[in-house]
């Protein structure tokens, strides 16, 4: 690590032909396509490390990751060159020296994610790929009575999916909240200090249970305190979700 | 046309993918793809007819075209069968019984196109195939004087692309404004009785130039009262012009 310079970037993807952040065989991956990059530019095998690893077809509006180099190239070159070498559903809007101890993941202070919903009857052609179209009136108030109960620290395990390892399911929850914008999109926004495995999705698919009336917010509560993911709803689909934000102590 | 029944239809488009709204071999055009859903339910061959043929990656908001039908479905039932059988990026929004004589093409009384900018250095990927980026900042005031001189009837040859055989290049502007939006998206509308071929695009290239200074408002005016196609500037690509609306008579 020695002589090793810290790099932090700021990128956004359309994740909708990606299999997700983490790299495996057979790649397209975004963390692949980068360390790709990275290589063609410095010669150098780097390994990125995301604030957020975002599953298959989500999204990220602002996703933070670093790695550690020995090239000298300055940030600004590598930026301006990874961009030429991306294709054009992922760019980077910034590039910087990190301090050496900045580690993209463990030093989030809190992360938000957005879930997207289309809520009218006609689907839209232009958003297929951007939120999940849901053509049945959902009640708004019924699913907002759902998010209060959600902030603070709580255990998250009936809202984790499973083949996750997490010895501790409590997570910080400082905001839940769910706002209609214009022609029947409705946007969630929920941001707490850590996110376990397709935790927003299972929110947001069990929210939209509460929504269409088929539970009401007293058995949302039962099954979040219950701690049991078997009781949670269907998760949402991904092409709905956003990594939105990352803080970190600096912010 | 005796039996026949003129069914009118509203939908709209992400043409990202299609090769535009008109038939030819090969196929993979809105109107084949139509023709031969409506083939699939009635077992009838129509021939639609719209509103605008729009170019190859053209998207359209609300296109309207018409067909006449032996067939005996009703409109839902077309309306319910199509949408189901239709790919995501095609959405018919209306189906109705129109009057005898109506004519998707010949009964428009107006139209409106809209060509998205987006004037910021850097690209956003979800705006990729919907937005044209231009990465040097734009002279919209210089952009705006250019507009006035064109609403009214004029002979707007300049701004035709060759391969159209029209006896006459005049057409009637009643609109032709920039709105800037957030995040550097720019919106230009043009409404008129009806549009030469790559009108809009045409325009928005040459506008476009007068914007990063290479020609001012002057010149511009030159061109367009000049009547001649080689003068203008480079067409703006398809993927940023949206068919916005089309007005009939009776609207």
């Amino acid at each position: 690590m020695e002589d090793k310079k810290n790099i932090r970037m700021v990128l956004r993807y359309d994740g909708t032909r990606f299999l997700g952040w983490q790299s495996q065989r057979g790649g397209n991956t975004i963390q692949d396509i980068l360390e790709e990059k990275i290589l063609l530019m410095t010669g150098e095998t780097v390994r990125l490390i995301a604030a957020g690893r975002t599953d298959a077809g989500v999204h990220a509006l602002h996703q933070v990751c670093h790695f550690h180099t020995r090239s000298g190239l300055p940030p600004e070159i590598l930026h301006r060159g990874l961009n030429s070498l991306l294709p054009p559903d992922i760019f980077i809007s910034r590039v910087e020296y990190a301090p050496p101890d900045f580690h993209a993941r463990y030093s989030v202070k809190s992360k938000v994610y957005e879930y997207r919903l289309l809520n009218r009857p006609d689907p839209d052609p232009f958003l297929r790929f951007h939120t999940w179209h849901i053509p049945f009136p959902l009640n708004l108030p019924e699913m907002e009575k759902c998010l209060a109960p959600l902030s603070g620290e709580h255990d998250f395990s009936s809202f984790m999916s499973s083949g996750s390892n997490v010895r501790d399911a409590s997570r910080y929850l400082m905001k839940a909240e769910i706002q209609a914008a214009e022609d029947g999109l409705l946007v969630m926004n929920f941001q707490a200090n850590g996110f376990l495995r397709h935790m927003v999705r299972n929110l947001v698919g069990t929210l939209v249970e509460v929504g269409k009336g088929r539970r009401n917010p007293e058995e949302f509560l039962q099954i979040f305190q219950a701690r049991d993911r078997r009781l949670a709803g269907a998760k949402a689909p991904a092409h709905g979700l956003f990594l939105k934000m990352v803080y970190y102590d600096e912010d």
